[in-house]
């Protein structure tokens, strides 16, 4: 019942508001800068610097992790958050004995940041190594349209243990999900990352998948990243989310699907806010892999919805009971 | 040469007339509730309650189907249709021998409707129950950003028979379609259901696929249903649709990628409408998985073209018998 | 370290410019027409008819190709684009002694030039046919909803090689892209098609993948098209776009994700552009398929991003290195 993606929630919050780019309001596109070989450039990073260090462990159970101080490492790893414009410098300390690096999706870094050893770059055994990742708005291409910024739900992760692309790191582990802001845009009340690898959910099988914990009503992040070899679909029970940055909808004339249901592939990652239990009321609902034998061989788990006060809704323990006891066996 | 999906069009769009909100005609957006724990709620449903029963029933060869009067079940089960507002309150009588549900993607239910045996939500052999779905409109969020309605080509299908998830109830036949469209969305004038399961569709395999027929230019409107252990790609010849909600574009400013090809994965769902024959003419068109071991196995069907009066087009009926004698066999 | 998507782009340019459409400005959206038994028609075509002459050939190594020129065959095929409104007619010739076909993705066709066995519509051995693809703009459907022109990141194949679905025929090479442009919008420095097919990359594996090379700040458009039977992920580092129709986004308002990992599955394809190295300068970036097994064992390759001058940044010749010499093996 335990949910280690929501801990660092609190850290990283706290680190933003320390940038003071908390509070601001409207989206900023930044114009063309003149005088350059290709048509338009980002403005430059409006957004502060952020430091941090991350350290690579060893954890119980043959897996490894990424935390932010020394001791806290978790599967996933913490929840990393910019605005658009930001940069962070993350000071990478491998505490193991294996050969692993940090690669980020979604975010500029030059080729010594890339993570990978095709560019010597990752984090020998014992080694300290910063990695720099910077974003940026949009900005204007030529006529009415813009290159797009970095704002998405991303993710990071190692390429470096095992073979050139991270294989036996990604596998025990070493994975998390950064979040790229736009300015404007709504924040959560809490945070969920779900990684989908291989046949497990955050490297875990039913019954022992993260219960994920809100109570009625509370606006709920959900990052879920795909990584591994096989291919699946999260599906969530009694919530839904659109198809685009957001997963909400601009207004009438965004065209996004509206979905609850969608691929969730290796490399692949997405997020989405929900209202807990909104039009359906508290309760044990499920999340799961929507591959049939995926989540009948493990990849499922409760989001439980609790009244708004905080305490248990009718019908909840018992779903619980059911999902520790006797899920997943075939019914006879 | 049949095709069971287009038969429940008429049953659905009379129910829906029964209701009173077929005319409806502007998109309406449900202003924000105060006094509410959270930034928005949605209006109340303003739409109509309607009350439907379905029977679950063995069907020869080891398949199970939904139908909407005893004796009349079919694979996939009818197309359920409502607007966004509306309330669906499905009897589901259980005349089977196996324990079974009816679990909606997409609308709104209560944890007693969530048709899985986690919480206990499900028909005994021989057992009546009643499940309730809700739908609403967008809603505003904060700022500029809403919180998604209900609209979209959903499905529902068993959560119970087999395993906790439904796995054999799913393998043989118990899914269908279900539409929550938004006020002013344009209605077709024919629908056909395919749903990719394993190496099938809707549990047939060429030549016995469903043979979807219209006329030249009628407004056919597809959904695409996936379900099962296996990944598929729906490919539909000299046809195409805006990959959004409706298919269609929403104007020159819609960003939405036009395609023809789209993954159909187990628990997803999408829907488009076509102009048939538009632009291409008359003729035998196929559909299949792109996956080409899949449609070389027998993932394909035709979607035949008819002129405008009726008849057959030149070519046709070669094109048909082709399909029947000896597509998927290897070429020398 | 050849990239032979790369020399099509001048003769497709200089075809284009040809038909005298490549500096046609704003967008033109084709009125209804009235009179007719479906609420909106087409245009009449206002683009030029453009007709090419594609020799299908065998090469070494048990491959296939397409050729604009006798003994010009390359895997893949030539780029080949047009704008919304022209008309492509292509004269295949078969110089093989197998059966074989053209059919493409998102263009009008009729029946005879499906390139499907289904629709008699093939080459024998040593045969010359003519297929004709014809494109479309938007037009009214109804209210304010478009059907969707043509315009989009297409692909065409073989749909007549070993099996009635060109099983043996894509295997062995015969594939490329196909560009539907809408008016106005902003052509490429350079374009580089890349194909998914099993564990291979047009039909190589690393080292032997494409290099594909570009100076810095030059706008390349990447054409990726999946194939074959299994799934894969395409990813790219350090660049990214919006999963939108052209890559870029219309404004602020653009609701769609950015990524730089999309699902790239058989019959599915899309594109976007870059700019080589923006905000993360020059150097060797990887891109490959993020599926784990299917990176390590040779779905990868190198983006080369020149110094804008055309020289070797520092550490690509490295880089490049060790991507020959000793990647993909395990890392003890
Ligand atoms: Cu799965
Ligand atoms: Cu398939
Ligand atoms: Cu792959």
């Amino acid at each position: 019942m335990d949910h280690p993606a929501g801990s660092p929630r609190h850290l990283s919050r706290r680190s933003l508001m320390a940038t003071g780019v908390l509070a601001a309001g409207a989206v900023g596109v930044a114009a063309p800068t003149l005088g350059n070989p290709f048509a338009g450039t980002p403005a430059q990073a409006a957004g502060a610097t952020r430091r941090i260090t991350i350290y690579a462990e060893q954890l119980p159970g043959g897996l490894f992790g990424y935390g932010l101080a020394p001791g806290q490492a978790t599967v996933p790893g913490p929840v990393l958050e910019m605005y658009e414009g930001d940069t962070l410098e993350i000071t990478l300390v491998n505490t193991t004995t294996q050969r692993l690096s940090i690669h980020p999706h979604g975010v500029d870094y030059s080729t010594d940041s890339d993570g990978s050893p095709l560019n010597a770059s990752f984090n020998n055994p014992g080694e300290t190594r910063t990695y720099v990742w910077r974003s940026r708005e949009m900005f204007l291409a030529s006529g009415r349209r813009f290159m797009p910024g970095s704002a998405g739900y991303w993710h990071y992760h190692d390429h470096a243990m095992g073979t050139d692309h991270g294989t036996a790191g990604v596998a025990k582990g070493l994975y998390g999900a950064l979040i790229v802001r736009r300015r404007g845009d709504i924040l959560p009340d809490k945070q969920f990352t779900v990684v989908f690898h291989d046949m497990m959910i955050n490297n875990r099988m039913a019954p022992n998948t993260p219960m994920f914990e809100a109570n009625l009503g509370q606006r709920v992040e959900w990052i879920a990243i795909g990584h591994g070899n096989l291919f699946h679909t999260f599906h969530l029970h009694a919530h839904r989310w659109a198809d685009n940055r957001t997963g909400m909808l601009e207004g009438p004339a965004d065209p996004s699907h509206v979905i609850d249901n969608k691929d969730l592939n290796p490399g692949s990652s997405f997020g989405f806010q929900v209202l807990a239990g909104e039009g359906v009321g508290p309760g044990a609902w499920m999340y799961h892999c929507h591959v049939q034998t995926h989540s009948d061989g493990g990849m499922a788990g409760i989001f439980l919805v609790r009244n708004a006060d905080g305490s248990m809704p009718p019908g909840a323990e018992e779903a619980i009971h059911r999902f520790q006891g006797h899920t997943h066996q075939q019914h006879g």
